[in-house]
């Protein structure tokens, strides 16, 4: 099949058979199809889109592209949670322990952060020590023995993921759902899990600042995991404001183990249980929403959640004493504060410029290759519908270079909105789907 | 400027500043923006087009992308004429001829045939010896002394067209009217004209199927000329049948001596005759179409335009003595025909159809690097509107492969269409712009 024919068909609007696809993309994989056809077909997919059958085609031929993981001798169901990216979302810290706690084994295959958004390999490379690449007998074996595993991305999974998101990146084929989907649930599907709960971020902070558009690619990955057997769930969730306190790497590392001391910031609490709560439903480790969540508040309460991090601390190389001496993290030089200029209540707090912000003081990457500071970032102490009063702090900003603040201050000032009328705090799960 | 945003740019619909365009074409020339980010680009103008202002900065960037000619030393004016393909059109080796011994300079630079429409460089080197490669320096003495010149494209003539037309051909990119438009206009203009009489083939030999498409592409043109202060007019013309009787090299060869002799088919004299008349008035030899149709007619009578030709085959190393003796050209091995089955009126002969019968033969090439045969081809004997008789023989076949004889038969039989009633000819002028 001539790839030029199959790029044509897809330019003129037709469906791809599944074996253009797989032909496609095996033959690309192997560097037989060069990237200027792919990033024509990229383009073209762009406007044309790919129907459910197609994308489900897509990601299967993604996934094949390399290695699977098969953890079936494990007899406890596997169930993994992936996010689509905010600013301070380290959820994945609370629910991959609470998970493992409750009863799941949780292959959790994370990604870095790139833009306003955080990655948790980066939160967790923080810890000193902290290794994120793991053997494939050390990543069974953890599973095995703890229940739980947080690593990167290998060479061997989802190869043609990596060659396409890295062409996506340069040729501005990134925004489009079909291949959105297809790049996360190919890597998903490879982990060998048996269902998945997505949490799909919708406002200023996500990728879909729109709720329709997060609608549209929860609906298609859940159609593509069932098409593939699996059970999955996603949920819609707001990312108009920050989650939780914290946004930077070692900051947020240091609100997750709070978080599992049962002493978290509201919304993290919140998005932590439901999500944990959905997974143990799918995994039929619970048969309602509500014994999920008391399950999640039990492993809390219990401490079993924050025994599950320390246990994967040690086993990944890192310090587990950080647990209780967050002074072995990393600490930035320098604090500063953006505080209140009148009285009344915090009325926006803007999660696309504050995931900006924490980018200009160094947490994040603007680009792939560039190297993140894990002590700097910011912590909000006023959140949306909080009452505020004239000179109180808002928000700290921990810097190593402090030429940045005033710059990140003005960046923050400029998205604070403070209300005279009392505002209700916006709601965070919007959806299930 | 990133070109990955220029990309972004066009893919939401935006028109592109002349310097982004600029910068995008130099970079890529100099092989400075990847084939990958190139074929992005084409694949969203294909979806967005380029408005008549973002189209002739494209065309003057490609212009620019190398050398481009100067014969402002030359007194008389230079005019061309480009036909934008078609099956049998040998217009350009009457047309080059006639305006030349008219009073114009034509330094026409064609291309070789590609699918199922030939080629005027092909066509030529089909006369023994003769050269389509000459040097700037031969190139220039040919138009001082002799008026006209038949050579082919350059490695310093716009590079960045030779390299988009090669990215184009493999990743679909290739049917969009402000392409093809930059991509012919952008050759024309780097040959120092003055200005260019185009002939947009329309019809199923034709690229634009359609007469909308046609005009399109004309009215794109004449507004890039126009742009860059160049006199420009564009004809329509039917390409449902092949022009003339000849498809194939030498057979085409043969038949424009047989035209520059007087004794030419009736559709490829008049369409020569509009052409040349247009060159004309263009430059302004002649300050009406009538005129210009006359002094067509006088050079022709007088055998002044037969001279120039062989003055040009001469002067390109080619034998001259061609002209008195054709079987001094390539001559094919067997002789077949295709023969009327019934009485009636010949009432389609699908020129696409018969241009891919004649590439079944050899005359063609399917593939930038196939050889063709340039002995081989189709002579028709009756035309759209001809009376034809049972037995009676409406096309020779010319071949060298006589295996390949009974499926051009076939294909030729397959759209040959016989009426009872009587058919007039098709329009072949169907517009003028």
């Amino acid at each position: 099949m001539e790839a030029a024919l199959i790029i044509r068909k897809k330019r003129d609007g037709a469906a791809l058979e599944r074996e253009e696809i797989f032909d496609f993309i095996q033959r690309y994989s192997r560097d037989e199809i060069p990237e200027y056809q792919a990033s024509a077909l990229l383009m073209a997919i762009y406007f044309r889109g790919l129907d459910a059958r197609e994308t489900a085609d897509l990601t299967e031929a993604m996934m094949r592209s390399g290695q699977t993981l098969d953890f079936s001798e494990l007899a406890q169901p596997k169930i993994d949670k992936h996010s689509t990216g905010g600013v301070g979302d380290n959820a994945s810290l609370i629910v991959g322990p609470a998970a493992a706690a409750g009863g799941l084994v949780v292959p959790m295959i994370s990604g870095r952060g790139l833009g306003h958004t955080g990655g948790t390999l980066d939160k967790l490379e923080s810890i000193p020590g902290f290794r994120t690449r793991l053997s494939p007998s050390e990543f069974r074996q953890a599973l095995a023995e703890c229940g739980m595993a947080l690593v990167g991305q290998t060479e061997e999974l989802v190869p043609a993921d990596r060659k396409l998101y890295a062409l996506r990146d340069v040729t501005s084929t990134v925004d489009s759902i079909p291949l959105i989907s297809a790049s996360i649930m190919s890597k998903k599907l490879a982990e060998g899990i048996d269902g998945l709960v997505l949490d799909v971020k919708t406002g200023s902070g996500a990728f879909m600042k729109r709720i329709e558009d997060a609608r549209a690619l929860a609906e298609r990955m859940v159609q593509i995991g069932t098409a593939c057997g699996k059970r999955v769930r996603a949920l819609i969730t707001g990312m108009s404001q920050p989650l939780g306190w914290a946004v930077g790497n070692a900051l947020e590392v240091i609100e997750s183990i709070e978080t599992l001391k049962g002493r978290g910031p509201r919304d993290l609490v919140e998005i932590s249980r439901e999500l944990t709560a959905h997974m143990f439903l799918l995994g039929s480790v619970d048969d309602s929403l509500d014994a999920g969540r008391a399950r999640f508040d039990a492993v809390i309460r219990s401490g079993h959640a924050l025994e599950k991090f320390i246990q994967t601390i040690s086993r990944q190389s890192g310090d587990p004493r950080v647990v209780e001496d967050y002074s072995l993290l990393p600490c930035a030089q320098h604090e500063d504060s953006l505080v209140a200029w009148e009285d009344g209540y915090l009325a926006g707090l803007d999660a696309g410029t504050i995931g900006r912000a924490s980018m200009t003081l160094g947490a994040g990457r603007d680009r792939l290759d560039s190297v993140i500071d894990p002590a700097v970032g910011l912590v909000f102490e006023k959140k949306v519908g909080d009452a505020v009063e004239t000179g109180e702090r808002i928000c700290a900003i921990y810097s190593n270079d402090r030429t940045r603040v005033e710059r990140v201050r003005q960046m923050l000032g400029d998205v604070t909105v403070i209300a005279q009328e009392p505002v209700a705090p916006p709601v965070l799960i919007l959806d299930v789907i």
